[in-house]
């Protein structure tokens, strides 16, 4: 499969019309970060400041920031930032001391997820730096609970930088193939009835193999995938097929996670499943390096009984005190309601660009999670959208396993004039592309 | 093996004597962190500042920290809380943008390791954001570029959390067993001349199993295998044996890295020998979780050929400007100079214990970095005093395959006269044990 980065990455050998400093400092990087350095754009961008859906230049030009989900509360929020510089200047140590602010921060963060049923279920915590350490424990610890190996993800997915979660991330090779015990299946971009049963062809293809399912690890948003959020309630039958064969269902919430989907705090929610285990990363500390991992106490027993998990930055007392600060905006700032009401608005905008454009295939998503499915007219047509907003000075970005899919995920404080700005601009960018197709 | 850690952890079953308010910490923790939950000492610690070399509990009582090494510079040192405060409040965003900040701190941090010949060689990095996610991409570089997969790893090694650096890290097992491409060879703590020796064997016992040679991963201060120093140079032979059978010598210097060795930059430098990949980790953001990959570009590249390795949080401005602020301080307050100093007056203390107390056998180390190896009297012996130090408000902790030795790794600003606190408090616990056993 093709990497998505691909269709918008700055290409090194390419001729730059940068200028002298940028050029510079892009022939210094190259040398430095070697076969690891990718930037975003044909033409990329080199930002010194951020404000809330802001990104500012070293001109102080702004730039309209619709694609980064990190800085989920909005860039350099005060609260936030205020949290981290009075903690980091008092104590900052690893979790084998006792510490009150990360024992406050577990359950304030615990009692946002659902609980059901009278025994314990999502009640254990254990505290990562960023969402590919969890999910890498999270694999291990559905190994371990179901003595079984079988992993099942879907064909675009990607969920990490470790060695064992690059198994289960084809979206982050040039040439995957899958481990031996591991089974894809198609995103549910058409057809969301399907996805269930193509959940059960796989886990009856692991029986085949000999091979029993240790967990299905999905991001309820689908995001690298394209993004697939519609019909809610249609990961139902397809956990249901994972539990029925003893397999656990991983809910990968670094996408969808911390309100962004608009109507719940999870993902998973918007479906009406409960996870046996949920990992979480990206926007947790708002930059800051925090993620999760959050499972029943008996799952992270079986583990922990022969192997003694310890992550050194994580669960510190900054990490509490950023992770609240982060909670604490998400609720002062409506960040939930609000993306609802904007992600909604978006959608109805792009649904109207859709009418006038035909490049425009589908419009996807909810609350400020969104993909527009463009037509493949080419492989270039969601790079050239891209880097075209870009010179308009609005970031957006890619996904799905062709690259076709435009990904739009700005801070949380996203409004609706952010949006009319977004919608114009793509209005602009499509009508030129009309033009020059005809 | 028996994990090291439960010579020095809480006994949450075990009847406890703190009070009403940490006693009820105890049991939230216990239920939010389920079996995951591991603290220090018979009676945990709970602390709520930290100054220098000190820590402190809520009632002021100051504690001297002769153990924790992340926060290399002293806890809270203001330059580097100054310098996290104002780039979190600027820009905190990931590395696909331009930043001049990563560059200027990429060449600054690798113009710290030796350069030989005229090609480059560890001239390329790869920012994570912890020691565990380091050596993770690290033995995935070394098995893409020498297309083997054998590793030989010491027999008490910790290497990181992840499922692919578990593999490798004998000691965080309850069972350990090594995994088929997996070689280990005992610390060099009787015979040093003997390192290489069992490393060849290794490699043999490895090519008996048709298997080739992909890394020996080595902790040059052997940090967990209960500290091993000396003499310098004896990793040479080994490290040419890996060479002649095309393998990579990966320097782990999460532990001995920054300084703390004494008398380099890096503890592989103690021994005259130049690593393929260099792993950087816990000290490298005093906290703030960073860490890096040093490599040469063409081992990168074999890599990145194939996989987009992508790590969200590292390489940030923030990254850039606190990792700064760590050299700048090792650099203006000679911290170096004083781990080699100070770290040589308190061996020297130690070995005159030694002389009046028969259960030290020998004392090892190199600058701030101090193994007290005890006779085994029980199991206990590390553990008893170590929680007799806790009791006399100096904190210390154990290693060693038998958790036999005393670890001793304070901050790098560690004086004298904090040595001379540490030695009288040993001297103490050291004479009414004397007296108890005879």
């Amino acid at each position: 499969m093709k990497r998505i980065l691909s269709l918008n990455a700055f290409d090194p050998n390419a001729a730059t019309t940068q200028a002298g400093a940028i050029a510079s400092r892009l022939q210094r990087r190259a040398k430095l970060f070697g076969a690891g350095s990718v930037l975003f754009y044909r033409q990329p961008l080199e930002f010194v400041r951020g404000q809330g859906c802001w990104l500012f230049d070293a001109q102080g030009t702004p730039y309209l920031d619709a694609y980064n989900n990190v800085l989920s509360v909005g860039h350099c929020h005060p609260h936030v930032v205020e949290a981290a510089t009075r903690q980091l200047g008092l104590l900052n140590i690893n979790s084998r001391y006792l510490h009150p602010g990360i024992i406050d921060y577990a359950e304030r963060l615990l009692a946002t997820l659902p609980t059901a049923g009278s025994s314990p279920r999502l009640s254990n915590i254990v505290f990562t730096c960023t969402g590919s350490e969890s999910n890498d424990l999270a694999l291990r610890l559905a190994d371990r609970y179901t003595g079984a190996r079988g992993v099942i993800v879907t064909q675009a997915a990607y969920h990490g930088n470790t060695a064992l979660v690059s198994q289960v991330s084809p979206s982050s090779h040039r040439h995957w193939q899958a481990p031996e015990h591991v089974r894809v299946v198609p995103a549910p971009l058409g057809g969301a009835r399907d996805f269930a049963t193509h959940v059960q062809a796989a886990i009856d293809d692991l029986a085949r193999s000999g091979l029993a399912l240790s967990a299905l690890i999905i991001d309820s948003i689908f995001s690298s995938d394209g993004v697939c959020a519609d019909p809610t309630g249609f990961l139902r039958a397809a956990i249901e097929a994972v539990h029925r064969h003893n397999g656990l269902f991983i809910a990968d919430e670094v996408q969808p996670g911390f309100g962004r989907t608009g109507s719940h705090w999870w993902g998973f929610q918007r479906h009406g499943v409960e996870p046996d285990i949920v990992t979480m990363g990206k926007p947790m500390g708002n930059g800051y390096p925090i993620g999760a991992v959050v499972t029943r106490p008996e799952i992270l027993k079986s583990y922990c009984d022969d192997v003694g998990y310890f992550n050194t930055f994580g669960a510190s007392p900054v990490t509490a005190a950023v992770g609240q600060a982060v909670l604490d905006v998400i609720e002062r700032e409506q960040l939930i309601d609000n993306a609802l009401r904007v992600g909604a608005y978006l959608r109805e905008g792009m649904r109207k660009l859709a009418g006038r454009h035909a490049s425009i295939i589908e419009v996807r998503g909810a609350g400020l999670y969104v993909g527009v499915q463009m037509k493949s007219a080419g492989d270039t047509t969601a790079g050239t959208i891209i880097n075209a907003m870009r010179d308009r000075r609005i970031l957006i970005g890619a996904a799905g396993r062709h690259g076709d899919v435009l990904k739009v995920r700005p801070p949380l404080c996203f409004g609706s004039s952010h949006a009319d700005n977004l919608l114009s601009a793509l209005d602009e960018v499509l009508t030129q592309m009309d033009a020059s197709f005809t």
